[in-house]
């Protein structure tokens, strides 16, 4: 196991009701002044937002308002908000929605207070300030409340990338399972590919000696695969969403990502379908994943094999592990069609003429420098065949 | 799911030498002049007592000592440590060692600043302020690095009772494997048990729908069985004690233990002991826990039966439930004994003739009321039936 250090100081309210005492956690965390960043109409219809502006009044807080965020957010919005913020004398960043509106609100937070262009952070600067950050979660998927990362598409080139650092963990986060009920199981789909994948990239290691940390994302994807079709059945069942949901911050709040080399190859490959095509990044993983990990598999057959067995329930093939490894990449493969994933290009809306372009920008777009990949080490080829997987 | 709240806002530094920064920590957290509180002469033959200090000096940091914490700590020294804070105008303390330390340190963190005595919070007054904590852990056991928790015994009756409060979470806990490395087997053994408790206490709930926790808990577990005889054998295996201490962290910071009722029978039950023979703790629960279990078993076969075919790779007998549950019970008691655990109250020290006096006092002690146990609701009878297994 690797040296660390692991600091997740996000004070979690989880459960029926909750969202009604986000005046009281922006108050506790010191907001007086509050900019409420959310997406489209669904949390305005559903009353949501008018429960947060209540909660907020209650405590005698002052708001701005900042909506329209859209799936794979961009870059002109969070200018729009730093503006904002400046203007208004924001000192609090509530998000109240789903991944794409917390890494807004974060990359707002975190432009408001730095002199140069907020994208400086998401060229690789560390987040060391921030206004404090809150979040009322609609959507089990990104992890993004609990986690020190953001992701943002900008828009002059639509290069999606990720920025990180302490400052962007979210002071407080609200998680109510009941309200992500009203999701249509194609995105709650989404989400559970999504975090499944935030478990798969962890789980993709060179570090020996992690037991600890393998055993718990085990576990947090045996959670998923047996949440998983339950929620896509019934999309009421709160204690399936309830289940679904502590495990998506745990995925990716770090706790089972400590001490080992992670991947992320998925996610870089992911992102440039997402930045395109302007698909959901959950269905983007869907199609990528089993991709890349067969293209992958041979680097260690044995931590595919073990994942196969101990995930899966694949019996081990003793005399050819790679079997089970394969065997274990194409349950999962099943798994994610079964809860009305894309498997291919054709479903995802993606084009086998943009291959050059995809693996090109994914190797050198923006900041990079010609390869990807915590596992195995990927060049513009390599991430074009595992492209051609996906065709 | 029940409805909860989750706040673990410890900054954990993890791996070799981490302790060279201690005194980087304190300032970072706010501390100018530090208690450091410590048991006995080990960390001061060791040479980590010293480089805590030199730690401490290269940050211009101030601090006083008080050392002569027992296992099992005892109320005598908290007093002498609240006095001794007001005096030197302490406004940070160190612990370095174990549990005991560590607990000792919180009761003199949040005596210091209370007006009152400090035994009301082990009698049941939430704990709500106290001087800041910080710890450097030299066995991966009580978990008290990462958890709101404290257990005291107090002189004059030999009460053992805990206090619970977020002030008591320490604001950095640093956790460097080598330093477990010099344990001796039996107390290394005491920790594994004590851990491997933690995880049966949040794994007995009476709350349905409890997936991803159930999940956690299992995979901590396996974690514990596959490296404890490693550790074991060779005390020396720096990757199983790094293992070994993250998941004593997670097995009590409670992450796995939120939205369900718990139990906390075993370690209640065991106080006693300890509190009268002044046994391990560990090793109480290693006698303790596989009693408790039996009595209890029928209340709810299948969730025995679930951790016997999931953390112990027993067989379902699908005929006859009870008897797989069974089969993972002796399989824990199997194991304690393996790693070299006593099995019974004689290899404990404990007297049969005192099992009245052990269940009137768990049942009825101090400001008990004639009951415990979250799990099934236990009376002074059932108590003393508990007790006698352990013959």
């Amino acid at each position: 196991m690797n040296n660390f250090t692991f600091y997740s100081p996000t004070y979690f309210a989880f459960g029926k009701d909750a969202e009604n005492d986000a005046g009281k956690y922006v108050r506790r965390f010191g907001g007086t002044k509050v900019l409420i960043h959310y997406g489209g109409g669904s949390v305005v219809r559903s009353g949501l937002l008018g429960r947060v502006k209540a909660s907020l009044e209650a405590e005698g807080l002052g708001y701005v308002e900042l909506g329209g965020v859209k799936p794979n957010p961009r870059s002109g919005l969070v200018y729009e908000g730093i503006e904002l913020c400046r203007r208004e004398g924001v000192d609090f960043v509530l998000a109240v929605g789903g991944g794409s509106s917390i890494d807004s609100a974060k990359a707002i937070a975190a432009g408001t207070v730095y002199e140069g262009d907020f994208w400086d952070f998401y060229q690789g600067k560390p987040v060391v300030k921030a206004l404090p950050i809150g979040t009322v979660l609609t959507i089990a998927a990104a992890g993004s409340e609990g986690s020190p990362d953001s992701v943002i598409t900008y828009e002059d080139g639509m290069y999606k990338r990720g920025a990180s650092g302490e400052a962007l963990r979210p002071a407080f986060s609200i998680l109510n399972p009941a309200l992500t009920q009203t999701l249509p199981p194609y995105q709650t789909a989404c989400g559970i590919t999504d975090i499944m994948a935030h478990l798969y990239e962890r789980y993709l290691t060179n570090t020996k000696e992690v037991e600890v940390t393998d055993r718990v994302i085990e576990a947090l994807l045996k959670t998923m695969i047996h949440e998983g079709p339950r929620v896509i059945e019934n999309p009421d069942n709160y204690e399936a969403r309830a289940n679904i949901m502590w495990a998506g911050m745990l995925a990716h709040n770090n706790c089972c990502g400590v001490g080992r080399s992670q991947d992320w190859t998925s996610h870089d490959v992911e992102h440039e379908l997402s930045a395109i095509y302007d698909c959901a990044h959950g269905a983007g993983l869907a199609v990528v994943m089993p991709a890349v990990f067969t293209y992958v598999m041979k680097h260690d057959v044995m931590r595919f094999a073990q994942a196969a067995v101990r995930v899966w329930g694949c019996e081990m093939d003793f005399a050819n592990p790679e079997n089970t490894a394969k065997a274990g990449i194409e349950a999962l493969r099943r798994f994610l069609i079964s809860i009305g994933m894309p498997k291919n290009f054709a479903e995802l809306g993606a084009k086998e003429e943009d291959i050059p372009t995809l693996a090109h920008n994914a190797c050198y777009g923006d900041v990079r420098t010609g390869s990807l990949g915590g596992f195995v080490s990927l060049n513009e080829e390599d991430v074009a065949n595992i492209y051609k997987l996906m065709v």
